[in-house]
């Protein structure tokens, strides 16, 4: 019924709809909707029409205990169904293309597979946006989305820089590669990654914290690329190590020289 | 009276000492002490001793309102004063200095100009500990410490990088160019950053969010080097930009190819 901001929990600060009302309307007025909560138990049909409605305009639909959609909404009258707001719309794969064609340069984008903190999103943003890209691609499930502390860790750049939110990750790679985009992908045991061409049409892949790339997407990459760690500590910050490789092919597409010893 | 874990504020999380046995105790036991609070309004005399001992410790000294000291001990009987402990044991110039000639190579330090968020600087203490360098320098004043957020955030880098604290970083850069180190700052107007030799005893000096380095900072330095910003956001996040830099001093020191057109 009622749209507040929620303040106890920074991670998922933003703008809470609660209620069926509240949540068919932002609908009707075409707002961005992150993810729906919809309450376990709710006797279904009642709400049906509502979630497909959601659904379709491309929510994640999350079913939850009632005490999380009641904490969600500091306690609202939810009616069994609490909306959260996107920070910023969701680009589709052509607005991306479109953007480097605007700019005139080969396409540059950074897809996320499966990034789940929302700071390390906010900074990945950040950076890409730094270094020329011209967009992210993220999974539409198993990973944080353009939420408002997104937005806040990426220090405006969700103003700037588009995101494409994808069902499936391997299928947008097929279609990049179809439209003649080359895909990296970051991992352990490729080659050094300043030794590799970025300067075509290019879609460096960043995998999960923790867990890296998955192997359906690691397969449908063109080249792996890595970063060495000469240090005891065996994995980087997705964001820094997402940092160190948008830099690479900001260098290589300004022409930039390198020193190099003799 | 009692060491507990904190645990409402994450940020401050970490081994909390109160009361003054308690710290007398384990000040006396060499343990490193992050800081110290001491309430405000507390008949001056009584604590000075132990003050005067964890300041000689190292400690930062910090009056505050005898509630937050409350708020931070968790409602304990402080008596006055509460110690945070510090994550791991703050080294010595020399020690930094010693690691690079243990593993035979030229020294490769990160001078951090006020980094206040924890987060940050465990970042910054991961990637350094990633490309290879020897340990980091941070002023005792106005930055973050070795907290427990940031030994957190540091992904275990914390045990093997060394990071000393000093009273005065221009003091420190002093005698870093005396000891044959140059000195590079990140900041903008300088030249692109993959066209300076890093190969040589070098310290890469990066600046506090949002502010940059400090003037007289800046003029010590030897060098300024700079990452393009190629889009809208006027700035790189400070774990972002170090990574980059210190990627590309590895980069030098490994003599790793780079590709370039012809």
């Amino acid at each position: 019924m009622v749209e507040q901001q929620k303040q106890k929990d920074p991670a998922q600060k933003g703008t809470v709809i609660a209620g069926r009302n509240a949540v068919q309307e932002a609908l009707r007025a075409g707002r961005a909707i992150d993810s729906v909560y919809v309450a376990r138990g709710t006797p279904s049909g009642t709400l049906s029409a509502l979630v497909a409605k959601a659904r379709k305009a491309g929510a994640v639909i999350k079913e939850a205990d009632p005490r999380k959609l009641d904490f969600l909404c500091g306690g609202a009258n939810h009616q069994g169904i609490v909306a959260m707001a996107a920070a910023k719309e969701y680009a589709s794969l052509d607005d991306l293309f479109t953007l480097a064609r605007q700019r005139e340069e080969p396409p540059f984008f950074v897809i996320l597979d499966g990034i789940e903190d929302p700071h390390n999103l906010g900074a990945i943003l950040r950076t890409a946006e730094c270094a020329g890209a011209h967009g992210i691609i993220i999974p539409r499930r198993r990973a944080v989305g353009l939420t408002y502390a997104v937005g806040k860790a990426s220090a405006g750049a969700v103003e700037y820089l588009p995101v494409a939110r994808v069902t499936n990750l391997a299928d947008a790679m097929d279609e990049l590669k179809k439209r003649g985009v080359w895909i990296y992908a970051a991992d352990m045991d490729g080659k050094p990654w300043c030794t590799v061409d970025y300067t075509g049409p290019a879609a460096l892949v960043i995998g999960k914290e923790g867990a890296g790339i998955s192997r359906l997407v690691k397969e449908k990459a063109d080249f792996t690329v890595s970063l060495p760690l000469l240090g005891n500590i065996q994995s980087l910050n997705a964001s820094v190590a997402c940092g160190v490789l948008c830099y690479e092919i900001a260098r290589q597409r300004q022409g930039l020289p390198v020193w190099n010893k003799n």
